[in-house]
């Protein structure tokens, strides 16, 4: 019996092993998306508790608490910190088998050091050891902690409307201290443009327009105007040092439409008048398809988060907001769509890089095939197929991907691993991708099934440093 | 190499055996949803033959017999017990590696304590044997075997015009023999008004609702009569033990409808008239909702069973009925639907503890992410995602549904195997789905992912014992 | 560390490597379909060199070049051979998990007996040592492959209009030398009647009508003299040996429609106009409907391949031409559509054999049961689940196959492995395949859920040597 968590945690032969402790658990860490709050990294953010660190956001553990017999007081209600921190603790131990069981203790070790699993028994010691160390321990802080995990870059993900302040005051400050022999990690925003594609609510996007036009400085009566506002503010994120857009869909759409039926469309929503059904699908193509025409532009990177069927649960997204946990797995997705949009764009020479990130897994051979289709030798693993997204975030969700992705693609040409989440400990997920990764190779080459001597070793070893880092640095080149 | 089926078939580790043997196996089995035959419990039904037992009504059987080039008279035809028994015999061999080789020797084994293999060569003796058994044995009996398995609760599947005479009968008959240090099983009926909905053969659905209204003793002629006859028949099931109902559904619907439109559509088919598509969804959609809130008021469990594609085969199902093997795998389901149908109920307060089965694995993540959004602290694991139903009822089926649910939800809170059967021998799919569990938890406790000593150790022989019983003993409360 | 590719590679136990060596190795192949080109062997072709060989016509390849980032050029271009083939030197070790690295060395190592690792340091010797044997060894030409490798029986792909004269020319060359003790390849023809359904282009169409009109020497004017026209064809390639149809589509469709508007309909396009939607799938279902029920009259097999989502990149499809990587997994597939069709025949009494190949993996359960509500006791294993097609055609999608059939139907009357390549050494795929079958029958019997001693010992081998060979054989009754 192999111990719980031990430095070989998840590497099953010597191979994998060997692989992991001489390969990836050393390189630094691309957090090329993730959904950090720039001002906590620029105050340099420091944790009032465990609770506020782990429990204040998280909506992987709300959905486990409930799943618990937890109540909402004590999930995202009026609880204390302590309160909310012992039901967790009681929890835990039911989450066994979950990924959160794992994350929860590959962060105390990481984090903290402690080896202890988080039980009823042990939460009041942990918490209050958490705590102090929270509270005192002067490296325990926001960019302590991205130190301490060896990020090397990451990007937040950023609304075309924001002034990036957090992001350049940052910049700035560690401009400044550039000769200190602490290497500070790189902070750069990522364009999250989806709000000006949000046409279903007719006045929170003219709203949003409004202020799209205040920043930009440019007044928005036509789609062209909204057209050259977006691209300013693009080009101040490019100054700021954006190269990475990311864009959050239902699904794909690939509506045809006319340049004068979008004129049209624009004018009846910016004064107020509701769309139909058609005209949304309309508007959306053609917003979705500038926004990627821009990203081409620029020489970004570009993202694709589809398949969510958000806001199941009316009464308790009241109670709670949302992004709380009531998104789920959606289905029937229109692969013809995603085809459509790419040979568009490809057509007209703007297909930008790609990353394309499906929620349900029953989609997983399509997307790893029809990424292929758009493969064009211009520059190696040019279409992505993302690592497991969200709910697929785990060992079984990543294994399939990369199993799926080596057999209908080049897994070799992998960008990897990114956090995507809204925690600072969350890098131990990384950790937890790279033995995953290592596991899988390992037992190939152990079962004969990749050779591993001669040129063939140095080409798996420096696949997997390749995986784990080297080629998101090649292809965003931040 | 292994022995085939030893005492620690299935269990690939020795903490799977421990685990196996110290914690599940002598465990009661709690079977809350089967297809037996009320009656014959209540008769102590006694079996003619093997083939009575085995091949009278097992659809799985009579597919595999028909792949393998076995004729229709052998199957569900006149052949002679003998004869179909010797198909069946020949046909086994060819089984291999589907579950209805393990089942088979696992009830060869179980029930008659016979070692020997079926094939052509063992067929004459194995029947004999059996049939001498079935035939003399005092405990060969529907309740014996029962017994035998440790069959705590049962739970029939009843439609509301059934007068549930059989399951008052034998509650007295077995009331009075209290005394007796034989254990017997309760035996509960389960309400399953799927004919309420049947709207698409107006005819027999009407002839249904005349038959609601006699036993009901309530004229149906608007719709919330028949809700007030529904109810009546409700409470009496309630009387008689009921706390669980079953609704089978080709897929979830949720229609929008109006109270008055209801009224108009009820009025149409009373009076004999079709109803169109949409007013169909309409009708099914209100009665499903109906059913539902009943379910909540009474505090009972509710299930929902979706997804086949049925009568496939119309020349064999002319020839041998519905329910004979002509029903697979359908796929589109609807998610959407899904998701408004519960939130529908959530928003009145009127959510009941939900268990759903889906027949499609492609829609394993969605559902149990969407069962996810549901949970709401009021007790732990309210809403359930069921054990791998029918096709799926089988070790990958069961693998991949407890390793989805355990990296989607909290596998420690499931409640575990039912038997979905028509067959007295079937328990022993309780045996089969609690080694697939040992030997899941085995893996990873031998692989160092899950821990394994002090308080977790507890935790984890405590969860096996919970998802082999006392989740379902608590969650049914019956 | 088991050796890379030696002797007992894929196959992980010792059960499995006698079960591979004693029983599935030494078998003949029958390739029931694949792309071959008959011209070729009746030419005995030799081929240029190893470039030709490989890289000409194999899209699995340049796909993989292009996410390796190789331009067009060095692709499908005008690259020599010499630089098409170091570019895929290149390549190769950026391949690793996907097939290609494991076909690629199995090809070299049976083909040119080269144990050698394809990669830049090895590619020129590589390149001259294949040259060399290609130019000059008597032996390695088409036919010698195809004998190399074992290949009892080949069935081409063949449009009705084809006249056959390769498989003629070819027949009558080794009728005479029957005397020779090298035993020859059987070649037959397979129909493929796509061409007749594809209305979408009605000027392609109609040419495709004038041209079978000219062959069949039947003039057609309606619908009936199509069926007339068509059924002549079949004939003639009945008396060629054809034994077998495939059908390439989409989708499956099942249009209502009567003979009247079918007779419209062929009159409307026959004149040269379009057909809508609904004329499309009604003519479509009843062309389709006259194949399946021609099949049956000749007592033939059919095959249906459904599922690509195909010609999603028009610039590149543009540049290199139809069939040259731009297909890819579609989805939304319509088991309804399936189910009517079969059912349609089957209530004629005309539903033939059939092999139902889908793409997407996310329908494995719906087709493996759908296959089985068609099992009519006829013949053992009359409706089958095709092996793992196109992307499908690896480890992983061929075990998933095998698993789910096993356990959704009989494994043991599954007719295996088939080519579908274009390539004279892709019969590495059978070595593969049954190295994968023997890996995963020999797992479970050391794992002791499938039996191997006594009549069972006897029974799992001629399982196994069914599937590589026996079943196919009475399958289809070349």
């Amino acid at each position: 019996m192999k111990p719980f968590m031990d430095e070989n945690f998840l590497l099953q032969s010597e191979t994998a092993q060997r692989l992991y402790h001489e390969h990836a658990s050393r390189l630094p860490i691309i957090d090329y998306h993730c959904h950090l709050n720039p001002q906590q990294v620029a105050e340099d953010y420091r944790f009032r508790s465990i609770t506020d660190l782990w429990l204040s956001g998280d909506h992987y553990k709300w959905r486990a608490l409930r799943a618990n017999g937890v109540p909402e007081r004590l999930v995202t209600g009026d609880g204390s910190d302590w309160e909310k921190f012992q039901a967790w603790a009681e929890t835990v131990p039911y989450c066994m088998r979950n990924p959160l069981y794992h994350w929860t203790h590959l962060e105390l070790k990481t984090a903290f050091g402690i080896d202890k699993r988080l039980n009823p028994e042990t939460a009041r010691e942990i918490f209050d050891t958490c705590n102090d160390r929270l509270q005192n321990d002067p490296e325990m802080t926001a960019r302590g902690l991205m130190r301490r995990y060896g990020v090397e870059v990451v990007c937040t993900t950023d609304d075309p409307v924001d002034d990036l302040r957090f992001h350049r005051a940052y910049a700035e400050e560690i401009g400044k201290n550039e000769s200190s022999n602490r290497k500070s990690t790189l902070m750069l925003p990522a364009w999250r443009p989806d709000k000006a594609m949000a046409v279903e609510n007719v006045q929170a996007w003219n709203q949003y327009v409004d202020r799209l036009a205040e920043v930009a400085d440019v007044s928005i009566d036509t789609f062209p105007r909204m057209a050259d506002a977006l691209r300013r503010r693009q080009q101040y994120f490019h100054e700021v040092g954006c190269r990475l857009s990311d864009h959050g869909l239902g699904d794909f759409f690939s509506e045809p439409y006319t340049q004068a039926e979008i004129d049209a469309i624009f004018g009846q929503i910016r004064s107020g008048k509701e769309l139909n059904q058609e005209q949304t699908a309309k508007f959306k193509t053609a917003m979705l398809e500038l926004f990627c025409e821009m990203n081409h532009e620029m020489g970004w990177a570009q993202q694709f988060h589809y398949g969510p069927q958000r806001n199941n649960n009316s009464r308790l997204m009241q109670l709670a907001g949302p992004d709380t946990g009531f998104d789920s797995i959606g289905q029937g997705i229109n692969s013809q769509a995603m085809a459509r949009l790419f040979d568009r764009l490809d057509s007209k020479g703007k297909l930008a890089k790609s990353i394309v990130y499906n929620l349900n897994p029953a989609d997983n051979e399509m997307v790893a095939t029809m990424i292929g289709n758009f493969q064009d030798g211009s520059i190696p693993g040019k279409m992505q197929w993302g690592s497991g997204w969200w709910f697929m975030d785990q060992i079984k969700g990543m294994q399939e991907q990369m199993n799926t992705l080596s057999v209908l693609g080049l897994l070799s040409r992998f960008v990897g691993m990114l956090t995507d989440s809204r925690s600072f400990v969350s890098y131990t997920r990384h950790e937890y991708f790279r033995r995953v990764l290592c596991n899988l190779i390992g037992e190939d080459i152990e079962r004969g099934e990749v050779p591993y001597d001669g040129y063939e070793k140095a080409r798996v070893d420096q696949m997997v440093e390749d995986i784990c880092y080297y080629n998101a640095k090649r292809y965003f080149n931040f």
